[in-house]
């Protein structure tokens, strides 16, 4: 786990290079300390290009902390980027934030009374240390986690009501899982958190095994 | 579900009979304004009685909130009283609050790499409706969700580590999962909010369907 490495990380200059409130909310709730930065990657990536929607999401998550990655902080790299990625998936389908109202609709009238899929891909970029592969800086580690979400019968009364909220227009599938939006999901097979925008489980295991293969982000090979 | 009836449900008077932060968190998240009334049950029934952790949350859940449900709010009754009480389970063996730090540590200890089951009990109390088979006040209707919920590997020093932030003290089992304890968890497999304290795709199913029934609240008997 992360936790009882937590008085090291304490020490280091973390960022997240997403503006999304969840995540933010999420990293705080591991007990890091970590600076927001904003990618102002276009997201442009070809998802057909992809073999599935969680490489898609882990390269966009990667775009986005290479980017920030290059940031000096205070005059120095920061010691680890966050970046991620969420998608939804129906069908084969991705669904991304909704244009406008209408589409909201159509999104959740699709996922009702069905199971969908939640791919959040995550980055962490360590701009400090070499790849012991390539030699070359910085050392990156992407994985991604699916998660599977049931959702309930939502009546076209729910729905609207949903939408009149506004809730659904900034977020992946038009739901947010943490909002009243989680009062449609039956239930999840998989991280919850993965589903809110970070796999805090699987981040927590891999920010240990970084730490514990001695790639501890002390190592300063500037 | 329950969004389309929160302009009714914002004109009854709903009481929470519980003191779990938590619980009031979820029941806000759903857009229901509720009294928080923590009830005096003793929780002292005999687990050992009931046939599963399940029956026994529930019965906790029916005694806590058929006792607040006596209580008068500005002379009268309340509208809708909600009780829940939630257990873990593992082994056949139910995890209550632990007693101390060193039992805390058994706890998490027996959780860790494994797969273990929690039960919240939940008891809705309509004081003021008479139930149509017995003829008699209050109407009652009350169910339990399980969710399954898998732990990672934990290692000593990140035991210790929780420990020592206090988390785990009052929580059944040991641990929260909307805390530092969430990262622990693989994954669940069912309601997450169940694990929280209060199953909400299922209490909002079960509102609607009491709406939707005619006891709609509205009805006053006495």
């Amino acid at each position: 786990m992360l936790i009882q490495h937590l008085p090291l990380l304490s020490k280091k200059y973390i960022v997240l290079a997403s503006a999304s409130p969840r995540r933010a909310e999420l990293i705080q709730g591991l007990g890091l300390k970590a600076a927001i930065v904003p990618s102002t990657f276009a997201e442009n990536l070809n998802i057909s290009s992809f073999p599935c929607p969680g490489d898609y999401a882990v390269a966009t998550a990667k775009e986005k902390a290479l980017e920030v990655s290059k940031h000096l902080h205070n005059g120095a790299l920061a010691d680890l980027v966050i970046g991620a990625d969420t998608v939804v998936e129906l069908d084969g389908q991705v669904l991304e934030k909704p244009a406008d109202a209408k589409d909201a609709f159509r999104m959740l009238s699709s996922l009702s009374g069905r199971q969908h899929r939640v791919y959040t891909g995550v980055s962490l970029v360590l701009p400090k240390v070499r790849d012991p592969v390539s030699g070359r800086q910085p050392f990156v580690r992407a994985f991604w986690e699916e998660t599977k979400v049931e959702f309930g019968k939502l009546e076209t009364q729910a729905i609207d009501a949903y939408i009149a909220t506004g809730e659904p227009m900034d977020k992946a599938g038009a739901y947010g899982i943490q909002g009243i939006g989680g009062s449609f999901v039956k239930g999840v097979q998989g991280c919850y958190f993965n589903v809110m925008g970070l796999p805090v489980h699987r981040i927590s295991e891999e920010v240990n095994s970084l730490i514990t293969a001695g790639l501890d982000l002390h190592t300063d090979v500037s």
